[in-house]
């Protein structure tokens, strides 16, 4: 098969060019397509949705790994995803794939989620998209027991296709749990984050604020991607981005809306 | 009544705490309560949900307006939020209000908006919470139309609640397009960006790239706010957190999911 038959693949993370997640998921993409990665170049962990528009963005050709063609940017993962798909590609990648990110994206993480929001993105833009996520958030995880699950969804989306504007949040259980027991398809679950903000002093005596939380898993279903992931499953939660409480249309209508 | 039996109602914006929108908009809630503002100290449109994690975050208090209590923040507008329920109140107020802001929120734009990503953030802390925006970006924006939709918005907030979880977004029309006709309640439109990277090249002939783009209104139904705000309404669509699409998961269940 030449080259130019194989489908396009853009790969982009939050973590960074440099973090070993994403050389795992371009090594794994590789078996499938011709493999395009535009990744940040600084850790971009947790801007969400976040697009550069009061700034310009650089884009930077890397040396990354032979047969792969890379470029850092000094921008969001979604930046990543337009600055791709407008600028280096002109036209939609056969696929998308955002990770492996260093940490769950379970649940209202999502929103979050640099990683999560490049597939939302990609799902924007038509394009079919996987966030891929390892519970562990460590430099040095292990990623090996991950491979398989990589592989196992990205033939299913090569060859199921997705549906239009749905995009996939994978999570896998970190090495140490043991290997993974399979795959389970879920719906997010819906915890929350009980946060904190811890206050210090700087040497000049004024206060500085850090953000911290944990997050509270309120919502125990079986169907959930947290109920999967802590019993040893890899998650597959399908996204899409109509944000509309459909169901609360009837009683808002329903207020006096006289002006 | 005293002061202290009036209801909490946090202010926040993403276009920073001098722009004039903020300042129309606690005009209005000084009229329902008890006003704290926490907003970002410069603008920050189209962070999305990002919050800060790598970096700490600096609170100053701020001469803003008699009676009302004022930080600017460094961070993103969920920061603030974050700041003002975990640090500065230790608790929820009873309103969380965001903007007016400059420029719409319409359709999926609520993923990129920094205001309706404060919003979410006050559901998901269990907030009754609303975002509102003017369809109009210039910092001379007149916003004395949009004080009775406002009013009329909140005082049905106040006197109906939310169900946990529900935020609204609220766009009103420029006021060049005349009067307010009314307000509708709205799904949110499936519109996309068509966007494009513009290349500059800086004075030492390296390549830098502004992102830029047009909004294409792909979904015309009149029940969208889309609709709403093209026809003269202010619209008034529910926005929940939950991402999953529920349509999907059977089909997708159907894959081989053979580890």
């Amino acid at each position: 098969m030449k080259s130019s038959e194989r489908p396009l693949i853009l790969v982009t993370n939050d973590d960074g060019i440099f973090a070993p997640g994403i050389r795992v998921l371009v090594e794994e993409m590789m078996a499938f397509g011709q493999v395009l990665v535009v990744a940040p170049d600084k850790p971009q962990s947790a801007m969400g949705h976040a697009i550069t528009i009061h700034n310009f963005l650089r884009l930077r050709k890397v040396d990354f790994m032979d047969g792969v063609e890379a470029y850092s940017s000094t921008g969001t993962p979604v930046d990543c995803v337009k600055l791709a798909v407008y600028h280096l590609i002109k036209g939609r990648p056969a696929l998308l794939v955002s990770g492996i990110n260093h940490g769950s994206n379970l649940s209202i993480n999502i929103l979050y989620s640099g990683t999560m929001s490049a597939a939302v993105e990609g799902a924007l833009e038509g394009i079919p998209s996987i966030g891929f996520s390892l519970m562990e958030y460590g430099i040095d995880a292990s990623f090996e027991h991950t491979r398989e699950v990589v592989r196992r969804v990205t033939r299913n989306v090569l060859g199921n296709g997705l549906k239009k504007g749905v995009c996939l949040n994978v999570n896998m259980p970190a090495a140490s749990t043991g290997p993974i027991k399979g795959i389970r398809v879920c719906r997010q679950s819906l915890g929350s984050w009980e946060d904190a903000v811890e206050t210090r002093m700087d040497p000049s005596g004024h206060a500085y604020h850090w953000l911290k939380g944990d997050f509270k898993s309120t919502d125990a279903g079986e169907d959930t991607d947290v109920w999967a992931t802590s019993h040893g499953y890899a998650s597959v939660v399908p996204v899409q981005f109509d944000m509309t409480d459909h169901g609360q249309l009837a009683a808002i209508k329903a207020w006096d809306h006289a002006l």
